[in-house]
């Protein structure tokens, strides 16, 4: 199925084509005529794959979604169920190029779903999508409060990334790392805590 | 100086009516036009009290912080350092309409300040008194790593703060709150174990 493919790799280049503009211009950046440019298409052929906006940001999510999906898959068991979360949580953290730009593109595009009701689904399934990541990651762990240790980790690796991308490089990937392994820690001794009081 | 007053009066009105209309549609919502009829104002009027959308955002961005200012000024002092601490960081956490308008607009502002220049400025001062009060809020609790906790105790704030802008009521304030608590036990428990351990 060759046209399939061909039709599978152009949608493929044109989200990654918009992941640029947005990282570079924000989302008000990204216009038909824009990302046209930035794919190498005419307008006509970019409107014909993504005939509205919506189809194309949602689409450029879902591929970055998969990129992480990726990536998740090709981690190599833990030798601790501490250090398997930890390698988990780094995945969604802005710690080299590649996660700082799904994290500018998701907040970015989490931004503009408040306002715009048509990505409002996706943007949910994407918050779905990483709250159950942080309860997976957590759940080994044999924690006291999962739920409560799920919402306060959630914002903690939220609030890391949201910080790394509006102000790149403060707090450094090293004290991001050093804050979630600190914050784990706690996690734990909490559970252990409440286990030695019962 | 009545003149100067109204000045005054009228550049806090035309900085509630920009929280408005930020609230309602996000920043791109905001041009002279749907300003001037949201404040009441001719356009030509706006122009001549803003000249700049950047001047007026930071203007805006000024006012609410001024809000946070008082309402700091306002807390009655507190029984322990622990209280004292959770009711300053209380009040950056989008827990009724007045904070969740104060977080609204300031990750909205936030957002734009990664791809405009004329706001980052503005943007980084409001960064360095949040650190700044989070630090604050910490000293008082004598913990063993007060660097590392005020990074975590920020990102955890602003994850929070993040999570109910995007998502109203999820986690709901009381969530928010315990959550709070539950990360300010463990540092100030951090700190005790620390120092039996030394």
């Amino acid at each position: 199925m060759p046209r399939l493919i061909d039709q599978e790799g152009r949608r493929r280049e044109i989200a990654e084509a918009t992941w640029r503009l947005i990282r570079r211009s924000g989302l008000d950046g990204v216009s038909v005529r824009t990302l046209a440019r930035e794919a190498g298409l005419s307008t006509g052929s970019l409107r014909h794959v993504f005939p509205t906006q919506a189809e194309l940001l949602t689409f450029a999510m879902e591929t970055l979604g998969e990129r992480l999906g990726r990536r998740l898959a090709a981690l190599v068991p833990a030798a601790t169920p501490f250090a398997g979360a930890a390698a988990v949580l780094e995945q969604i953290l802005p710690l080299d190029d590649e996660r700082q730009l799904e994290a500018e593109v998701w907040f970015s595009f989490a931004a503009r779903s408040r306002t715009d009701p048509d990505l409002g689904p996706a943007a949910g399934r994407v918050d779905a999508v990483l709250r159950a990541l942080v309860r997976e990651a957590l759940a080994p762990l044999a924690l006291a409060d999962l739920e409560l240790s799920v919402e306060e980790t959630y914002a903690l690796v939220d609030g890391l990334a949201l910080h790394g991308v509006l102000w790149p490089g403060s707090p450094p990937p090293d004290t991001m790392r050093r804050v979630l392994h600190a914050h784990l820690a706690h996690l734990v001794e909490r559970g252990r805590g409440d286990a030695e009081r019962a």
